[in-house]
């Protein structure tokens, strides 16, 4: 099933308009919510960002926060699968194209539920990733559907061989092309303050929350990709990809080439965190 | 009628796919041509364009470029009116949401007419704008559907009755939303130099090649939004806008608050380049 315009249909009902702004100008917002045995993962963490997505880029919607909370519960129900994402996005709707924000128009909302594995065996191994120029506008803040230049940047890191790349604005390292990322150095994890230049990741606020009560100190503050290549440890976070170990960059290992101690114990904290709803799994 | 994957249909006939790329990452190109006359202006420029754009957001096109060129003309054809504008995109085309390129995919062609008039009272009284942050990415040269940050500019510049937004970036003018600018200073034009900053716009390319042809200089630099404040004239082009005049920025007269000399004079010349096409109307 699909979430349509708030209702729930079958695939070959759903009408995407050529006049859709999304269509033109990339102009909604989205979401991807992580299903961990069969339940929403951090669900109001994500309405939350996605209201103020909303806000950014002044789009009202019809429904409430409640009806659309309902509506994203709904569509997890009828997916039924215990492990897996819910992707809804929301553009401005169909339009004449102009510049100009429509006065009167209905957004269009669109969400479906997929299959996804959790990366296991790159958890326990680590990722490879490259450095990129950070290309992206101004307002990474908003989690836009104008992700143009996270799908290139994302593309060079593969044909380089790896699996993401870190991307270095101004000299300070800001984030990666779909997750965050975060160093660790004598013991402190230190990444990029929120504001305009990343997304205020959910599970870079997990981590952050896990870091607290683990009793690891936790800064945010700008740092350069020499200090990043000097880390002792590595780490990227994001809805898919968990709390995963950066092992390499730009071909060089990160400390000794395995995932560090202090990511290890993130990791084993995240599994305590989405534990409750694998024990609903075996007892579902 | 409607260019849609290389054939002319009905409007009934187009049928956007939710896992069209275009439509959840922006992920494709367009063209806006100017028809005059019933005739496209300057369309080896914009196929030139839109297939520097393909490259650079990696997209290969099942047509060559004469293919598309004898589709334009067509569709120009079937739309029959005499001022308009065609608008064409390509997105990479569905599939599956991935940040990866993926492998085997059909591009996805969307192009259409729409009546539009030359703004005659604008052009002699020239437009009042407003200077922002130029906040977009960094490949500003491709011409691509990532224009969410275009949108939000020019709806701040409506909001503060303004008709386009002058965007300054790192202390430089850039261009506008949907426009380049140029100033006029002590009978010299000035404007930011191509790269990956600004759009190659053709009217731009057009105004070029008539100062060089009316011996007026014309120089691509760098300039701050003080020298912008201080210049004797300033004008905006595009494909819609022709050659306009800017009399107010940021509330305050540009020079003595009309029209200047230089830009009335490539008015002028812009009109001849365009009168082929007028007279053909005419005779039509």
């Amino acid at each position: 099933m699909f979430l349509w315009n708030g209702r729930l249909v079958q695939e070959d009902e759903i009408q995407v308009s050529y006049l859709d702004r999304g269509y033109y100008f990339g102009d909604g917002i989205y979401e991807v919510f992580r299903i961990y045995g069969g339940k929403l993962f951090e669900k109001q963490a994500h309405l939350n960002r996605l209201f103020q997505s909303l806000r950014e880029v002044r789009i009202t919607l019809p429904w409430s926060e409640a009806e659309l909370s309902g509506m994203v519960d709904s569509l997890t129900e009828t997916f039924g699968k215990k492990d897996g994402i819910l992707y809804l996005q929301i553009t401005r709707g169909a339009a004449k194209r102009s510049h100009l924000l429509p006065e009167s128009v209905e957004p269009v909302m669109l969400g479906y539920c997929e299959e996804v594995a959790r990366p296991v065996e790159q958890l326990k191994k680590g990722i490879a990733t490259i450095t990129l120029d950070d290309e992206r506008w101004h307002k990474c803040h908003i989690k836009s559907l104008n992700l143009l230049a996270n799908t290139l940047a994302r593309q060079e890191a593969a044909d380089a061989g790896a699996e993401e790349a870190i991307l270095v604005r101004d000299g300070r390292v800001t984030e990666c092309t779909s997750s965050n990322v975060m160093m660790v150095k004598k013991g402190v994890i230190i990444t990029h303050p929120n504001g305009p230049l990343i997304l205020d990741g959910i599970t870079k606020q997990v981590v952050e929350r896990l870091a607290k009560q683990s009793g690891i100190p936790y800064r945010t503050t700008g740092f350069t990709l020499e200090e990043l290549m000097d880390a002792d440890e590595v780490f990227v976070t994001s809805t898919t990809k968990e709390v995963m170990p950066v092992t390499i960059i730009n071909g060089i290992k990160v400390g000794s080439g395995i995932p560090g101690v202090i990511t290890q114990l993130l990791q084993h904290g995240f599994e305590q965190k989405i534990k409750p709803a694998a024990a609903a799994e075996l007892l579902g």
